[in-house]
């Protein structure tokens, strides 16, 4: 595979992807808004761009992974409205500048391109900025991954991807520098709805398990016993192996962001909203969350969601 | 190992256990309220007893495998109020008239017996009956399993112990029969906390698997593609891996019935209440259990949970 590559967003998760293609012997194009971000990548050989336009002229492939729906919309379009903080993503009438779109993706954009986004975003937005590049003669993609930098690292990701299958065929040697278990699961938005479902089981898998260790030990019965009990049966899972032993650790270093799993949460209630459907469990999960998030515990694992069980039932805690 | 063994309660569960005892070569004396569930046990070599206590009386260990909390104080002490219905099962006031403690286990058990409860009940009404055989110088352990009538047929249960540990040394050799991943979990009623939490993180999986598949349809994105995309990465689990083929097979047969796990979710509920612990995770698994079962689905699989998700967010539904 000859094509050249573009990369845009080289933090926690995106600089070991970077790295990885690299060390695959591609010759890589980058953009990142911090210079810090850039150097190990351009250390290794990657040539820096001045914007995502630039990277998007350069290369026939650029892949995102950025951190929520604006940064994709303003990193592709120009339409992102910032970072953080609004909900929306991308609209007609926010529209951006010509400045934001003259640097972003779509200004520099070739016929017969490919855009992967491999972030994890909004379905809905997702599809429109499908639709933007067509016209463009440009093809997306959406990759979202599981398996946190540790994935990322390794090359070990299990990649969801949305979108026409020729392109998920031309990418498919690719993805599997970056991943171990790529599967492609339907058109454009088809990965970030997987991805959704992901961090619902994910999700309520962390539930049970946290409570079920609190019932343990408000029963005076020993967690480890109850871990080890259930693994043998039809209760077992990663999520007990891996977040249940961390509970019964206390132990959150991440791994994955509680703050990041409630922002995937969000894109689970927005997208639910969206369509009318009803996920109580999923409502539930990102309640708790938001309590973690908001006591200022978002930087720790997503497995301390078994904290805001904790603290729904702590003795004398006022604050 | 010379023990006499007592089995009492031959249905869907114990009538395959006892028959794996007899198959091992052991003498098995054994009592069930039907006739015909006595029948397969007794042409496979056992002795019928025309009560609990006549069971008590002949045997050193004494299994028990019945429906409910109730059912296992009236065989053990006379005390249930009779089958079904009563949740809060023996009480002291309750008492049991003489002739039904006649007829218990305890009017025949002799010094130094064991009383083995496999049933899935009550952990605070367990502790109350360990406490009541003590004074005749019976030991009670409370084993309750999952794995369902197939783990119970082919001798693969997962085995959830409380009691003392010398008793449970004495034990594990029958346990070896009866199932393969064998764990003592605690002091009396600690193997019914096992087996609680078994069952808050078994019926939370379910939800999570049952809402994604939900979110996934309702997005037009062929669940099966996701589940597969799931499996793979830190979503894993048996449950999605079984009940997700159930729930896009649309096929529930049993398995595990959903009115039993109604049940165990009940036994959930009343502990948490006991313990003034929240669990609205455990909770909303139990609500949705009590549609299932109050729509007359009770007989199906319990990860026909999933229908009372799509009736949930189901159009044009009146009754």
């Amino acid at each position: 595979m000859t094509a050249r590559i573009g990369f845009i967003g080289l933090g926690i998760m995106g600089r070991p992807m970077a790295l990885n293609l690299l060390a695959a012997g591609h010759e890589l194009s980058v953009y990142a808004r911090r210079t810090e971000a850039l150097t190990p990548v351009t250390d290794a050989g990657a040539r820096a761009c001045d914007s995502p336009a630039g990277v998007a002229r350069e290369a026939d492939i650029v892949f995102t992974m950025l951190a929520d729906t604006p940064d994709v919309a303003e990193v592709v379009l120009g339409t992102g409205g910032g970072t953080g903080g609004s909900t929306t993503g991308v609209s007609a009438s926010d529209g951006g500048g010509d400045d934001r779109r003259a640097r972003a993706v779509i200004a520099g954009i070739r016929p017969g391109s490919v855009v992967v986004d491999m972030s994890t975003i909004s379905p809905a937005v997702t599809r429109q900025i499908a639709a933007e590049l067509a016209p463009a003669g440009a093809t997306m993609l959406d990759a979202p991954v599981s398996g946190g930098d540790i994935g990322a690292r390794d090359g070990t990701l299990s990649i969801m991807v949305g979108g026409p299958a020729e392109a998920f065929a031309q990418l498919a040697p690719l993805f599997e520098i970056l991943g171990r278990h790529v599967v492609h699961v339907g058109e454009h938005g088809a990965g970030q709805i997987c991805k959704a479902c992901n961090q619902i089981v994910v999700g309520q898998t962390i539930a049970g398990v946290g409570e079920a260790l609190l019932l343990a030990e408000a029963a005076g019965v020993d967690g480890a016993r109850v871990r080890e009990a259930l693994l043998g049966g039809f209760a077992g899972s990663r999520i007990l192996e891996v977040h249940g032993q961390r509970m019964l650790d206390d132990n959150y270093t991440p791994g994955f962001k509680a703050a990041l799993h409630q922002k995937d949460m969000r894109i689970v209630q927005e997208t639910a909203h969206e369509l009318g459907l009803g996920l109580p469990g999923a409502a539930l999960v990102a309640q708790l969350l938001n309590t973690l998030v908001g006591r200022g515990d978002g930087g720790l694992d997503s497995a301390a969601l078994h904290l805001a069980q904790r603290r729904l039932n702590a003795q004398g805690e006022s604050s």
